[in-house]
């Protein structure tokens, strides 16, 4: 079978893998119908390692580089292990990219996504841009007959940005403000007016992802090259706004983040940076607002086919391309580098 | 009557002032027992005008300075204006310091002490280093009539503490840190021990306020100077603490109140900072842990009361010095500075 597999920076091959064994004891194998490109595949394209294990052995796998990426991913079970009872051969399925200890103290309390010895799929450990991949039977989210692979692939970004308006959380009548507008972002916004938020302002300079941010129902896009983005917000929300996502990962936009923030107002950071920030604490102590980090889910995906297969959120709007396995690179890493603003999720069939 | 009043940076004078009028409606009369220095009227001597309005009126009150400094105070009720029904002369009490508009949107959900038109009293409005002050009633709490006034006077620092540990929220069972050991550290210390935290270590270079911070049941006092406090408190606390405490107010100190916590854990920034830090904000994403900035109270004082008279809370020791009015520059703001160390709160007799 065919599998994208990372060697190193600029080094993705596609190349010929032999197929995976028969699933162990509490493991499936899954069919991969569709897999999305994500961010932090591409920041690993292009600047990787990041999260990839090279060196060391990863702690719960015990795998290296190279590996196989892919973890945004839709599919059908092909073969179960010993012991596996949540599905079955032939169950359509959107899985979790978390694989985990169930044993450190993150673990313990269901915050598994901060797992000590997180081995996330298709980075630390072999994923889904290939045609089977196997994965604990733990990370099995079935999807209903009537939604599509494509749609299933977009459960994962879906999960995240969930995640996010649940760590704020942000409650029905809030307003918000989201900073940037690709999937994470936009996925963030049409989660965030699901929730109920009266109002959300996304903010973002491309052209063409303000296009997006509209369609996806922000009440309002503002570019900060265009003016003074935290006046202007705590103009329209009178004094700032509720809950702020940053879902940029800017030095930059980070702290702005802050001061977008009502007085006792949250700011949630769900994105990754490369530098660090410049910020003076009294933006917190004198106005009582409170940052938090958002990082992927705890047992979203359940909820997010839920509303997905009810109608209240529409991730279709999300995928501007669908690509074969062969083509990953170039109208894959390369596009989303090249054409950053038009594309928001590539999915890549793998077979 | 005598009053300290600040006129400028450096220029704090003891003079005669007229008494108060009597109370208007909804307002009381209150003689002044005792009253502490505070680090902000310190902040005020050396380098205001920091939250003392000059040139503009204030937009609560209409004043400006020269203003009566003094906030941490306890006293009796002499004269009530009409309408007061809360309070009635010879109530010994000791009074919040946030006067209100009450119409805020913070002050609409009890959040006073970030009300939009806040005038603390002591630094926005005249205050209580002085004979007597005339604030409203709704700033007024009754002390048991076995509490001292020198106690009573700790018990808006002491209310500041208990707000800290409320806004993490700190729950019985954390492991905790407060660094620094001030006034605002040590109490902020003796709430999260009496809020049924398993172990609270305090991180402080000072040898005297080591001495104070183990006095007031401190686990264990960690020194910056002494060892990597950092990898110390992961070892002491597997991995970081519930909950971090922030009391020092440092560019340097905020970001290693972060590394302090554990992942998903709360840090409160109570500090007040003269420069910006540098933050890269994947601490917080990578984590999630969340920071929150902790001002005042919004309506501790009766449970600090409470705590008090009930002795599960003993602030006497936080008492290092009693000084008459005249003495306030020279034994007061100098002394604080130049023998930072030894002192925690000097009480100060107004008459
Ligand atoms: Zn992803
Ligand atoms: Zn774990
Ligand atoms: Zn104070
Ligand atoms: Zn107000």
């Amino acid at each position: 079978m065919k599998a994208a597999v990372w060697y190193g920076k600029k080094d993705v091959r596609v190349m010929d893998v032999p197929e995976p064994p028969s699933p162990k004891a509490g493991w499936v194998k899954v069919k991969v119908e569709w897999c999305g490109i994500c961010g932090s595949d591409l920041h690993e394209y292009l600047a990787g390692p990041i999260f990839i294990p090279v060196d060391m052995p990863h702690a719960l796998t015990g795998g290296t580089a190279p590996v196989i990426l892919g973890h945004e991913f839709s599919g059908v079970v092909t073969e179960i292990g010993p012991n596996v009872t949540n599905v079955k051969v032939g169950d359509r399925v959107a899985p979790d990219a978390c694989q985990v200890c169930w044993e450190c103290p993150r673990c313990r309390e269901n915050r598994y996504s901060l797992c000590e010895k997180l081995a996330f799929t298709g980075l630390m450990t072999d994923g889904a841009f290939t045609e089977y991949v196997n994965v604990p039977a733990y990370t099995m989210y079935k999807i209903p007959d009537n939604m599509s692979y494509e749609v299933a692939a977009l459960i994962e970004p879906l999960a995240v940005a969930m995640h996010a308006v649940r760590r704020a959380p942000l409650v029905q009548g809030d307003t918000a403000v989201v900073m940037g507008a690709g999937t994470i972002g936009l996925a963030t916004l049409m989660c965030a007016k699901a929730a109920g938020a009266s109002t959300v302002y996304t903010v973002e300079v491309a052209r063409a992802r303000k296009e997006y941010a509209l369609k996806a129902g922000a009440t309002a896009v503002l570019d900060p090259t265009e003016g003074d983005v935290v006046s202007r917000i705590r103009e329209l929300t009178n004094g700032g706004a509720d809950v702020v996502f940053e879902c940029v990962g800017s030095d930059k936009t980070a702290p702005v983040a802050v001061e977008l923030a009502r007085s006792a107002g949250k700011v949630v950071i769900v994105g990754i940076f490369e530098k660090a920030s410049s910020l003076n604490f009294n933006a917190l102590s004198f106005t009582e607002k409170e940052v938090k980090g958002s990082l992927a889910y705890y047992g979203e995906f359940g909820s997010a086919i839920q509303l997905v297969a009810d109608g209240r959120i529409n991730v279709e709007p999300l995928i501007t391309g669908k690509i074969g396995i062969e083509e990953i690179v170039e109208k894959g890493f390369e596009e989303l580098v090249n054409r950053k603003e038009e594309n928001i999720k590539i999915l890549v069939r793998p077979f």
